[in-house]
């Protein structure tokens, strides 16, 4: 697997890579700890501050982790990392160092202590922005930070989650931008 | 463009549709008048009660039609309806009836009296659930009451939103279910 050589990116822009719904790896890190989670339920929330919305459980051991540290990184993986995004879902942190276990390499950030993955195209440093609603539904609002990608990646093929074990794969790229409005591009 | 037979399904799987992260059109009616907009940012928040979030800014005209009605019907359109969501996105409301302008049939719901999209092939009849995220960033919970789907479109070309005018077409299926503990699928 390629560990990607990724540069600092604008923050207002991370929905180029999160609103098309891929499949992200949080990771994160508190007292010595760390973590990784496979995450489907997230959206963009605004562009400046770049607010992401998640639903991380109580049952996954990164729920204490990024509530006690209010930090994570959310990282996008591709398709070569297929098999461990399902084994890292299917594990627990609890038991085992998942970057260890997975072969993934932890690259530290400029901003947040919960560490990058190397392996993934894009990671995003977020601190928590708004809790209101994680004691009811374990639902987080972050704030990216700060942005790292590897813009050689012109069209990722991410995952998307469609539940039973089955994945669509990101397809062919489509420019309809000659019929929007300029003032809205 | 075909008009969709669509059945009942369960709202505990809407997550199938959702989860992926397509565009989405979000139609809504208030005291005679309806709406439809192009939405891009809306998670799965729980699996039953089926909660669904969303933003639809004050800048929409479907802002105060879903909020007073309280109502909405979120339809997942694909690649067919391209140059239609790129057009609902660029009008407005408040000034023509998208769904003569953009020549789409409104059906009537079971339970909701926002209408559904016929040419979309899956369609989930809302009711707002949580408020509280409204006035500070827009942010809707809603639960989907009831959902119906034409079970014949097994692998929707949906298309995801980049930004700047340009859309991931979903792409292959993969199925990596031997490889999840079944308790988990």
């Amino acid at each position: 697997m390629p560990i990607y050589d990724k540069q600092d990116y604008p923050t207002v822009d991370v929905r180029h890579f999160l609103e098309p719904g891929p499949v992200v790896l949080v990771s994160s890190a508190h007292k010595g700890e760390t973590d990784i989670m496979t995450m489907g339920w997230h959206m963009i929330m605004e562009f400046s501050p770049a607010l992401v919305g998640c639903i991380i459980s109580p049952a996954n051991h990164s729920h204490e982790l990024v509530r006690r540290s209010g930090e994570c990184v959310i990282n996008v993986p591709t398709i070569e990392l297929a098999n461990q995004m399902v084994d890292i879902g299917n594990s627990t942190g609890t038991r085992i160092d998942k970057f260890k276990e997975f072969g993934l390499t932890a690259h530290t950030g400029n901003i947040v202590h919960a560490p990058m993955i190397g392996e993934c195209f894009a990671s995003f440093e977020c601190r928590l922005a708004k809790d209101d609603m994680i004691d009811e539904l374990g639902f987080f609002v972050w704030e990216v930070v700060k942005a790292h990608v590897d813009q050689t990646v012109t069209a990722p093929k991410t995952l998307h989650y469609r539940g039973r074990g089955e994945f669509m794969v990101a397809g062919d790229s489509l420019d309809l931008s000659a019929r929007f409005k300029p003032e809205v591009l």
